[in-house]
């Protein structure tokens, strides 16, 4: 498929249809990545304030061939926002719109506009007492419309789900320029196929999400947080498994930490205090939140009480007050951050049945010490089976040196994920990062269905191309 | 497209590849739909016994051109399963495919083959200590597969979703006869197009499901219903809100009902007890589920309690027996019987938004009233916005009188749903009865993609033509 460079007659085209504000400078910020791997091209920004003006943008570059990538937060960490290769794309910015279109408080749902950021939604929802559940790290500049296209994750999906199931209906432009307005405020609609869940981590592939509506959730009235020490990840499982017994839906997180999250945390930020004074092992952070009536430290203390009767904890601390709630979660929320500045030889978003994951990280920590004295950061959302399993170089050593193994330590890592059942690609998509993956492990059927599928809503291949199929 | 008709050449070479029992006589009930509105027809009946021998089957019709119509337990009411046009289609029955694949109690998960009856899956998830919340009134013969196929709603969506929130993965034979392996247990997999959801929904028009991994959740400790009289619906929406105030997540299921239900019960099914002596103009079922260590009817007195005393409720009775709580079900459940036996003009399967729920009512009511003096008994799952408006002859007369007035009463329904935001298919999906809802009603670029869809992974047209868009 030939895709075209914006040249200046596309430009001037755009430039008698769309009023000036949607017509940006391309600052260096738009070509980079968190993580700093890849830079990326643009031959124009636009930044439209309107849903017609995000069509009139896409129905222009499906006329003209030109390729577009939609543009939220910037946050995504597999390039799915960078493009490399081929003619320099339209980056479509959603920056303007983030309006909040209304919210309906005794419906528990909200509608946003899609460049809406993620921290200001939990501000708009806590401001009529309730709850937006998504909560990602980069939540202060995320938007929901990148949030929706990735299919984000995070904490709280263990009792709240991802973002696909925190969304009640979808406004969208297709590849072709039409308006799919699926902005239906309803629990319950079978009227045809389900072309939002399509649209959601499409990754801009299909279309660009305009808007949303959103689920809202009564805010628990009393929250709870713990921190327990446990014998390792089969424990660890257990426990949560008691937690469910005693609390039901009731908890909204529950993270496996390793030690060496808390050594990384040690060495690089030791501002951040850690709660332990003999660093162990494996521990988790529980969240909870209950309904009025109830007690939460009162819950997490009978939780521990049989925990330790039972083995499955050893040591554990109980939140007494918010200040001490945030302190256990910033050690939760401060690990990435470590890692990036211990510097990864290979980072992994996986996820493996729930049942497995202690056998995975035994198998998987036997396999990449075979390679070398690796460091190995595991942690993250035990509940949801999705681990980060990231490998850093062995002490005192740097990443630089290690660039070269990169691509074994990912195939020992992914070829365990991917035999033991699982996905090598959890919570953070595709990209352009995993394409190779993706073909390689993933299910030829559904390979073929979703080249079919793509070839079918976006003809010209003008939608963020190379990201999740190859161009 | 030109679909050709079953020919003995064509079933002499499935003969040759698949074994005998996949081959079935159409008995008169393979013809039959529960509401008796039309009759189907068959050119032969296959009952595969494994995966494989489904994909030889679409295989086969794929490179004959054809038409398949998957058959699950036949107790869909929109017409999916009831081929009327075109050339007498293969029914491809999964009844003998009802094998329970595995169940992992610890990670909440069960894998069951499609044609698993519904009722069956319960008792496989109980006989581990686990729900699948799961649940309508043809339990006793709705196959999974059909039920995904669907979109099965039923009485506990408000807590646990619908048989999409309630699936993680599927297996599937496509349209070209590939088989599709996504049976993943995984709470997290953002690997590529959400090919699952598009299947669940698409009602056997997209692939056929020949298993699924289902969610199962913990069972709740305890639980309790209550029935209380409101003033209205309006009332009654605001006594879900405290509820959910009261009982954050534990409400498993809000029903509203009439008082026309209860008359409906008093005319045709004697037998069936109400628990009021003064027939209630409106009344709603309370049922919730709760951890270990607390008290539902003592949550629910307290919730009654604050209900009356905020005149949100006049009366309440709370089930002090499993006897009592099933008698108060039991008023529920037999109301799509007495219906179906009083006879409707036009039954409509409708959602709106929570808030205009009351406002639909009335202007619906209204709207009907004008028309003639007809019965309307409008119940249903009201935390979910969907209510079954069913409109019924005036009293003392027959329906037979009123069938070339259905479509103006439909009209009249549809719009008004139409007009509020709302769904004329919540979920029981379009079949072959709403097609032309669709058309009238669906957002015109959201068709056109269904289209552009459905020629890709279908571009013969040989599954269940005529189901969802037109043939």
């Amino acid at each position: 498929m030939t895709l075209n460079p914006v040249t200046p007659e596309f430009e001037s085209e755009l430039r008698a249809q769309l009023p000036g504000p949607c017509f940006g400078e391309v600052t260096p910020g738009y070509l980079e990545e968190p993580r700093g791997r890849w830079q990326g091209q643009a031959g124009l920004l636009l930044r439209p304030g309107t849903t017609d003006e995000v069509a009139t943008v896409v129905r222009k570059a499906h006329e003209a061939r030109v390729p577009l990538v939609p543009y939220g937060g910037g946050t995504g960490l597999v390039g799915g926002q960078i493009a490399m290769e081929g003619p320099a794309p339209v980056l479509l910015s959603l920056e303007r719109m983030r309006a909040v279109r209304g919210i309906w408080p005794e419906e528990n749902v909200m509608v946003v506009e899609a460049g809406a950021i993620l921290s200001d939604i939990h501000d708009a929802a806590s401001g009529v007492d309730r709850l937006f559940p998504l909560t990602i790290a980069a939540k202060g500049s995320a938007q929901i419309g990148g949030n929706l296209a990735t299919n984000a994750g995070g904490v709280n999906v263990l009792r709240y789900g991802n973002a696909r199931d925190l969304c009640l209906g979808v406004e969208a432009v297709l590849p072709n320029g039409d308006i799919f307005h699926g902005l239906k405020r309803l629990r319950k609609d079978n009227s045809g196929y389900d072309l939002r869940n399509l649209l959601i981590g499409s990754e801009g592939s299909l279309g660009v999400i305009t808007a949303a509506a959103l689920k809202l959730y009564p805010r628990p009235a009393l929250e709870g947080t713990a921190l327990m020490v446990v014998p390792g990840p089969e424990a660890a499982l257990s426990l949560l498994a008691l937690g469910r017994d005693h609390l039901g839906e009731g908890i909204s997180a529950f993270e496996l930490m390793h030690r060496t999250g808390l050594e990384f945390l040690n060495e690089t930020m030791p501002d951040v205090r850690l709660p332990f004074a003999d660093l162990p092992d494996w521990f988790v952070l529980i969240d909870i939140g209950l309904a009025r009536g109830l007690d939460p430290a009162g819950a997490l203390e009978a939780l521990f009480a049989e925990a330790l009767d039972k083995g499955l904890a050893s040591d554990g601390l109980i939140a007494q007050s918010d200040a001490q709630r945030q302190a256990f979660w910033a050690v939760r929320e401060s690990i990435p951050e470590a890692n990036r500045r211990i510097g990864s030889v290979s980072s992994h978003d996986i996820s493996v049945p729930l049942s497995v994951v202690p056998d995975f990280i035994a198998r998987g920590n036997e396999a990449i010490a075979a390679l070398e004295p690796y460091r190995v950061n595991c942690f993250g959302h035990l509940g949801d089976g999705n681990l980060h399993y990231n490998v850093f170089p062995p002490m005192g050593e740097m990443r630089g040196a290690y660039v070269a193994q990169r691509d074994v330590v990912k195939r020992t890592v992914h070829d365990l994920v991917h035999q033991m059942g699982g996905s090598v690609s959890a919570e953070h998509g595709v990209g352009r990062l995993k394409v190779e993956d993706l073909e390689r492990y993933g299910d030829p059927a559904k390979l073929s269905a979703m080249r079919a599928i793509k070839a079918a809503l976006d003809p010209r291949g003008i939608m963020n191309p190379g990201v999740i199929l190859r161009g």
